[in-house]
């Protein structure tokens, strides 16, 4: 199916030096998608050339005179960047011309500017940022990872509702399993916060697991993961915490001296095999869910190869009509409640 | 300094097989500590016949006729349970014949039970769980760990200033660093509770750092991280799940066919230091802070190298007067609002 992505190619810590590569390298092997390079003129088309020729008609470039910055607060970006490469993104997505948008920039500003501009699908009260976690048996979405950080039950129930159609769409499971993160399985456990959020759970259509754990998000326990914006935010970024150290250590032990480099020689191959496995850029790309619009956002320290998964994650996003299913499900939902 | 511990010998998975065993080798490097087992008299004689004769007048043992199970609710546990291993030890630390006391049976029950029989220390309204995590520059000590699922601000600053106490008794730290976790470093992030919690921390005297973020804990940006016990659970569970996948990952790859084994025989003595580095077993011992009493919780998991390792902790803060530390601290925080 042919999708037109728009790009916010000033985003994140690299900017065009990242963005533009990675959509090339994404037109080369997916013949059905074409690009909106949002951004400045002069670095796109200079990242553009220095990549050779882009194929004919599937590459167009807006130019955008602002750039949002990382460290930009949000309502700054909003009111004072009107321009802006992000909002020029988000705005193609508004006006049809895109069928997503990607961007590597200030999470605060993307989130605050989609839903200024695309507002909120019905029934949906917040956004939530989804994203892929790889596990022993394959991979689990979690949600919310810091859209949100004081969250009603209510929400918790709509954010595994939105991440369920997001899996069945886009994994294609008829009946994803959704967990609600809890620091116990047992019933009595938690605050009141999930308690309340797992017997909406129980009452609703969800193919609710009950409570999981922190281990039971790498386990692959459940398809989906459901916690607030806060602890969401925390597990992922303990987890960055701690896969840094572990390799910074695995690092210090095979350079310890003559013999450890030489057995890391030998491991080497099997040691990039491992790295390849777990390698966080091949998740990169966390789904802006809730939003009239599909939004992508990467890692701001994301590479091409990075910015290439949260690319194809857009696409796939809108081939396979996560919104349609989304509202299709709220709808659904509000019928049976009325 | 001599210092007399109670072990509940019953609790864990493996109880008096991990429990005395450990006491034992805990002796034998330790020559001015002596243990009180509690727990069935014939499976400690015989765990303590098996490890070889035990120095004269240095263990005795005290039996209990029950033994509170790994799944029991709290509260039965402590209306029940009277004469089980776990409340004998505490009664033993209450009553003055212990020291400190050890266990590696059911969280909420030594929590509740420990509660109950001791009670709290001026001025803390909540006991909390603190644990030691390694980092990149040694170790962090993190806090609460599940023992308050609702925390308010002024029980964080509580959690601060009693592990502020624990670090400089047993660390001998002057002034240790608090970080508050949050989900930014910003002082607009995050929810109301931590922002409240900050403006009371940094009106204390703590030597308050100011926020951290997830990955801060394994960067040991701070030697002291707060948060609440649901927070820090979900925190320390995501952790082991994520350092189980990998460590699943690497086996593996290591064991894919013959030419990654010959690679894994060769890497075998760099694995080996790197799993000892990043060994948890080295990290085992949880000290439940707030108390009258010191109690710290082995996990329930513990073989008898981390058990030995939760009995030294203990051991550790009966020698350095913790329970001295933050009473007097909590003394000078009321002298001073007062």
């Amino acid at each position: 199916m042919d999708v037109k992505v728009a790009i916010d190619c000033m985003g994140g810590d690299h900017g065009a030096h990242v963005t533009v590569p990675a959509a090339l390298s994404v037109l080369r092997s997916d013949p059905d998608v074409s690009f909106l390079l949002v951004g400045r003129q002069d670095a796109i088309e200079r990242q553009v050339a220095r990549g050779g020729s882009a194929p004919a008609g599937r590459v167009s470039v807006r130019h955008a005179s602002q750039e949002v910055e990382m460290d930009e607060a949000p309502a700054a970006a909003m009111r004072g960047k009107k321009d802006s490469s992000m909002r020029i993104a988000i705005n193609l997505v508004e006006q049809g011309e895109a069928a997503a948008c990607v961007s590597a920039g200030n999470t605060g500003a993307l989130m605050a500017i989609s839903r200024f501009v695309l507002g909120m699908l019905p029934g949906i009260d917040r956004p939530a940022i989804a994203t892929l976690l790889p596990t022993l048996e394959g991979h689990t979405y979690i949600l919310d990872l810091g859209a949100n950080v004081n969250c009603a039950p209510e929400h918790l129930l709509q954010f595994g509702i939105m991440c369920s159609e997001l899996v069945r769409s886009v994994e294609g499971k008829a009946r994803p399993t959704v967990g609600l993160l809890n620091i116990g399985v047992e019933d009595i456990k938690g605050n009141d916060q999930v308690k309340q959020a797992a017997e909406l759970m129980r009452a609703s259509d969800l193919n609710f697991h009950g409570y999981v754990e922190g281990d039971d998000i790498y386990k692959g326990t459940t398809d989906i993961v459901v916690c607030d914006g806060f602890v969401g935010n925390v597990a992922l970024k303990t987890s960055e915490g701690l896969a840094q150290m572990l390799a910074t250590y695995l690092r210090e032990e095979f350079g310890r001296n003559a013999l450890t480099r030489l057995a890391g020689l030998v491991a080497m191959p099997v040691i990039n095999a491992f790295k390849r496995r777990v390698d966080h850029r091949r998740y990169n790309g966390a789904s802006l869910l809730g939003l009239r619009g599909i939004v992508v956002k990467s890692h701001g320290s994301a590479d091409a190869f990075a910015f290439e998964f949260a690319i194809r994650r857009a696409i796939e996003e809108a081939r396979t009509g996560v919104l349609t299913h989304i509202t299709a499900r709220m709808a659904a939902v509000h019928k049976s409640a009325a």
